[in-house]
């Protein structure tokens, strides 16, 4: 794909996100309808659905060859990364959307043959917007963002998740102690949007591909890498523990959960 | 204390407040100075000092005769809580400020012969000020704040330590995993105020006086209940496992922590 070809592409995606925002927080000044999906640490709301609908309606327009898979599953089934694939995630933390109406997120990646093509990240109360790809750098609300530094694990703050450092899934333990200490959002959005600004030396979790679908363009545009808590390289189609991480951390976390 | 002089007061700890934010945030633009306390995860940078600094000065100009117990140890060596005390912590969650530039707080509780009696907490990058006490009620940034529904455990997101929860003290698994699920911020005055306005239904971390001073006025204020981790009443000049929470989310913590 050209790359002002991208870069038009990546305008109309972040005015549809912005658009996307306002809506949801014109919802929120109504009642919530909510339900549970798998148990009662899982959610969904009627916010969700209408704003994954709208997005899928608006990416079907600038694109309508593609395939979209979408977290409430308003998109299509796909079960290959050929041709173009956008993933979506409509409201990522959906508990602290519905809990907090703070801390979370939408998401969008965008694949090309199953290349990372370009990756959105909506932290929609802080109103802070990450956008880019490879081929045209991240910003934030359009201003470049630096690539973080490369620090240690033992230099740098880690995102955790609540379930896996409960139960000690994947030594969570032993890698929250060797970091300055764990933080946990409830959003792997926000946090990994904490990872690409330096904030976080990294993140790991139990992911589903809208989770880290984004987050993996914008990451790895930025020289942070990302991968199965093993080492191994992801698939986009199938959930598992995720780590994304700037280089010397995962290093550290590699050496820790074998 | 008559009312008249506590809201001349209130207001002029709230304009010292939005003073010293100012100046942090300039500070913050330039060089910090980051020290080792006690253990590398235990910070302390020029700011924390100078702002400590600040504050002192001014509160003593308002409050001559008053004690003031700081964080960093520029105030007065205080060994009791009679006539007035002025407990505050310049920038707390000082790790944040250095690795984040987020996510911090500064805080100041006012105690009256050790009557909770007016406390300030500021999420200073938010820019929300919480303030008031038992006779004036809560406002942030100056708008009045409602008290939290009274939640239950299982309903609310918990507000953890990670050192407790990592290492599974006072049963800080346990209660994670009833409530709807464990969130890590790292700054005790982000959390205290998440609790406060209804975004989390409870708070547990091993606590120092500055930590909790401020909460627990504005807290106690807003109907919520302020205790040790064993149910027994805190005491402003010690330190240890300090439990916030509605009194639903209390009684269950308590049964699980026994």
């Amino acid at each position: 794909m050209e790359t002002n070809e991208l870069q038009q592409l990546n305008q109309a995606v972040q005015a549809i996100m912005r658009q996307s925002r306002a809506q949801v927080l014109a919802q929120m000044g109504k009642q919530l309808t909510v339900s549970e999906k798998t148990s009662r640490k899982d959610l969904v709301t009627n916010v969700d659905k209408s704003n994954e609908h709208f997005l899928v309606h608006e990416l079907r327009q600038l694109d309508p060859n593609a395939k979209i898979l979408g977290e409430e599953g308003l998109g299509d089934t796909v079960t290959s990364m050929a041709g173009h694939v956008w993933i979506i995630d409509p409201i990522d933390g959906t508990m602290n959307f519905v809990h907090q109406r703070d801390h979370f997120a939408m998401m969008i990646g965008y694949y090309v043959d199953g290349t990372p093509t370009l990756g959105y990240i909506y932290d929609v109360m802080g109103d802070r917007l990450f956008a880019g790809g490879p081929k045209l750098g991240v910003t934030v609300n359009e201003q470049p963002l630096a690539a973080p530094a490369d620090l240690p694990l033992t230099e740098g703050l880690f995102g955790a998740s609540g379930p896996l450092l409960i139960h000690d899934r994947f030594q969570m333990q032993a890698i929250a102690h060797a970091s300055l200490g764990p933080r946990i959002i409830g959003s792997a959005g926000i946090q990994i949007s904490q990872v690409l600004a330096g904030e976080l030396v990294g993140y790991l979790s139990y992911l589903r591909p809208w989770d880290f679908a984004a987050g993996r363009v914008l990451a790895e545009t930025l020289g942070l890498v990302v991968s199965q808590v093993d080492g191994k390289p992801v698939n986009m189609l199938s959930s598992g523990a995720v780590l994304i991480a700037t280089k010397s951390a995962q290093r550290a976390i590699l050496t820790i959960v074998r």
